[in-house]
């Protein structure tokens, strides 16, 4: 299946809609839940994401976009969430983000994106040079990967519940080792 | 965290609604696409749920509350909807699934269940001895599980446009082998 830009966009769309009606008004226990040590809540999800929309996607997709002499991504910081939103609650994260997003990608639509500009590259910090249509490809993917890391992490606050049905669950046994 | 069936209610009435903005009118390609044979597609999780709420999780729930002689469940099939479903579009299959969760939900919580009542035993066909407490909690972790399938599956359908990023998204090498 080729890249294309709608359907992306489309994806890009229904994320802050799906977490909304699987998270808005959840009981804290679950909003608060994780994996263990050193792996996100629900609640933490939706601050990356957030994170992701002020300082990951469209800022680096505006440096390759300008094609400037340093084309180098600002490297991530996938734990500015945790002091930003200390005082925040989950539905008010649900909010801004939903917000966010809706700017962007208002923004990303109003560039008309050429064939020749998506395959425009830039740099990044560790991988190196990438294109814009692979980094506009991989936040379609980081907003699924989150989706089903909300799902997992709330469906593991249930594990001591299930009795014998675990080994039938395999949501409950997916990263063990936390891997995102 | 202790297992509390108003919780548990609160998250199997969020599922229809979160598949549907992940899902509704969404590209075909995206909606029939898989993780490899003999793994389901978005299209195939919803039939899959459907099954769940006509065949599984209530009809279990009555045989259990019903303590008769024969407390063992029919066996599950878990491509009853392969066949069902043929002529069918996602969209009529979302909105039959939000109708048959909705009128279950209605009846689970109409039998005001008590914890005498969620202690009760049933026989699984290959666990063994199971109580309604544990299926209700399964029940739960196995709606999170297919929301978390169906976001991978569509996030794998991206696996060749992102390029380099492909290790920095664990979402596209989680289940390599089918396991659900």
């Amino acid at each position: 299946m080729g890249f294309d830009l709608e359907q992306a966009i489309d994806v890009l769309e229904r994320t802050p809609g799906t977490l909304r009606v699987l998270l808005e008004n959840i009981d804290g226990e679950l909003a608060r839940g994780t994996e263990g040590p050193d792996t996100f809540s629900p609640f933490d999800n939706i601050g990356h994401l957030i994170d992701g929309e002020e300082t990951d996607w469209m800022p680096r997709a505006r440096i390759i976009l300008a094609q400037g002499s340093n084309r180098r991504f600002e490297p991530y910081d996938r734990f500015r969430h945790r002091a930003r939103n200390v005082t925040r609650t989950l539905d008010s994260l649900l909010d801004e983000f939903a917000r966010l997003r809706a700017e962007n990608l208002r923004v990303l639509v109003s560039w008309h994106l050429t064939d020749a500009q998506l395959h425009l590259p830039g740099e990044h910090p560790s991988l190196g040079a990438v294109t814009l249509r692979q980094l506009l490809a991989a936040w379609v993917v980081h907003d699924l990967g989150h989706i089903a890391q909300v799902a997992r992490v709330l469906a593991k606050q249930y594990r001591a519940d299930v009795g014998p049905w675990a080994p039938y669950l395999p949501v409950l046994t997916d990263h063990e080792k936390p891997r995102s």
